[in-house]
């Protein structure tokens, strides 16, 4: 009994009205939900980070439908989902550019999958660069209400969704080469790999390192917490979302790196 | 039975406590309502912006009570108000300065206006700058609560509310001259004319055009989207709030035209 | 019957997911409770700026659990409480490190204090940079739901917890010696200095006075509201918040006295 609570990721920021207009029309169509706003903070169309968040934020909140929407390619031809998942009753809603390939992977991976363009609940006429708005929202929220996603288009083969388009990673013993896929608002950056990867390169706590982004190199040491470094040294550690972080204790990390998103950083043992 | 939501758009911007505050107060006020935050990033003081993104708005968001707080002469004599128009449920609260007239007129017009400065629902003594908290904020939840507009205050003519100070926009066969009434977080740019306004003007999608902008110009071409332009050319198209929008498929048509919110902005057949 | 509502805030900011992943954590174990965000944009580790923030909110947002994070030194020794209050039914829940101080004097003083680091309620393995999520919003949350604060760990000493560490004032006739505690998005600097010291220190609207800040000075009047000032004058008056306040008509106070927060700041007669 009761709506779905309706959780909600995006790159829209929060300066303009686009998430707001995305809630109004989801409490049009399902008024007893919880809109629980993740972040729209992405960078506009970093589906990489979008995917990244997402997948590391999923797990904490509770089963439902979840809205995201990083969509750099509005108004083409790529897809629109509803995707059921394996563990718990989750419905991811978004689209098929590989934004909700992680989040996937973490539930166990695709159970339904189903095309969304066309569903009955689509507000029309569709416009061809708010998909959020006339597409996205009121189909989450639809579904939040009580509608099988049957209702909403075809059946696709949830085994042949779009894949996260993400430079691979290399991990070997004493190195470590990935990308940043964000930096927080403390300056901390994130990496696009999974802080596992910092026990199979062989790094343990207090390990020195030699961290290397845009042609130049800086130490490092491997810890627990961003509060773990020395001074002049920066520390990786595995951040609270379960990628591997890199931050400075008392400043930016990104500032001293010269890092913004998408850069490639290597960590090396000593 | 059961409250009435409350939206809310103000140029509180969301780093400060304002929102939070009037958040609380509506809720102590009014505990069952939902409150949508439409947007608090409207520029400080641009009632006009604020107008278009509240019309554009809230055809999206269910009926209920609208608070918008837009209010550059706070403390000074200008009127407060509570504003039932004609068509569907909708009270809209906030000073009597133009930032109601387009949502107004988007339902109708206005069929019952009160002057609330003195409602007895605001908190007393009322602070000198922040009627929000004490006066819009907790008559809207008292609304919302069930409470009738005359229990706020006098009946005002609702014909003779302030209308929106705005330049006028020129339309005519081959040319518009409107403004920039907002820059969105993608850097582009909305005019404070309706998209319509391309079609009086005899513009067609695929027409090329000629924008200026600041004593500079730079080519544009009408289309559908912002992903429909070419190499060098701005995107001019119906916005998905309604109005003429302006924009770079990669970059911001804001920064390319030197343009920031209310800048005289040409757009001419070549 | 029913859930609390929970009050949040924070310097965690939202363009990361920080805040929105505290959100699933309080709604999955209590899904009943409304989420009153109070606001986020605390600058980072600003204990001072949050305590007076959260003292000048409170009273305006239904009793319930009040949840604030601002946390420079999480993961170190410093104990996490959940604190009941003498007046009215509300539980603040943070970190001991004197941001809760001014908000629990405001309601009479702490009657009930408890160490929550162990709670049951906290979700395991607790990251050492993330409190807020594994701590902090779910003890919130479990006590929002109903469960007693002796449930989240051992009592404390009320009357000894950690205070609020910030320079003292000076109030004396004609002088006042203060700091800046934030600058809003408006520019209007705060003072750590409630706006009684005006009238202790014998000001009167009208008054002219001298406005000192990193070394210069500026003319400034006593105002009762930010539209009080003359060209070329700085207002100081009466917060809404409840501390003194200095604006420009304008512009930006803090820009034209160079202040940021933290600065020492003097208001002298004339």
């Amino acid at each position: 009994m009761g709506a779905l609570p309706v959780t909600f990721l995006s790159d829209y920021g929060l300066r303009d009205e686009f998430v707001g207009v995305c809630r109004g029309v989801i409490l049009r169509i399902s008024p007893e939900s919880q809109i629980i706003d993740i972040t729209h903070g992405i960078l506009p169309g970093a589906i990489g980070a979008g995917a990244f968040t997402l997948a590391g934020a999923l797990p904490y909140t509770p089963p439902g439908v979840h809205l995201a929407v990083v969509d750099p390619t509005v108004g083409t031809q790529r897809r629109a989902l509803a995707v059921r998942v394996k563990q718990e009753d989750r419905v991811l809603v978004g689209p098929d550019n590989g934004l909700l390939t992680l989040a996937i992977e973490k539930f166990g991976g695709a159970v339904e999958a189903v095309e969304i363009s066309s569903s009955p609940a689509r507000i029309q006429p569709v416009s061809p660069t708010f998909h959020g708005r006339d597409i996205f929202a009121p189909v989450a929220a639809s579904i939040a209400a009580g509608s099988p996603l049957s209702h909403h288009g075809p059946a696709l083969d949830p085994t042949r969704l779009a894949s996260l388009d993400v430079p691979p990673s290399l991990v070997k013993p004493g190195l470590i080469i990935a990308h940043a896929s964000a930096v927080d608002r403390f300056g901390n950056i994130r990496l696009d790999c999974p802080g596992s990867s910092l026990d199979e390169a062989g790094f343990k706590q207090g390990d020195t390192v030699e961290l290397s982004a845009t042609g130049t190199t800086h130490p490092g040491v491997i810890g627990r917490t961003f509060a773990d470094g020395y001074p002049g040294a920066l520390v990786v550690y595995k951040g609270s979302n379960g990628t591997i972080a890199i931050a400075d204790n008392r400043g930016s990390a990104a500032a001293i790196l010269g890092v913004d998103a998408g850069v490639e950083i290597g960590i090396k043992s000593e």
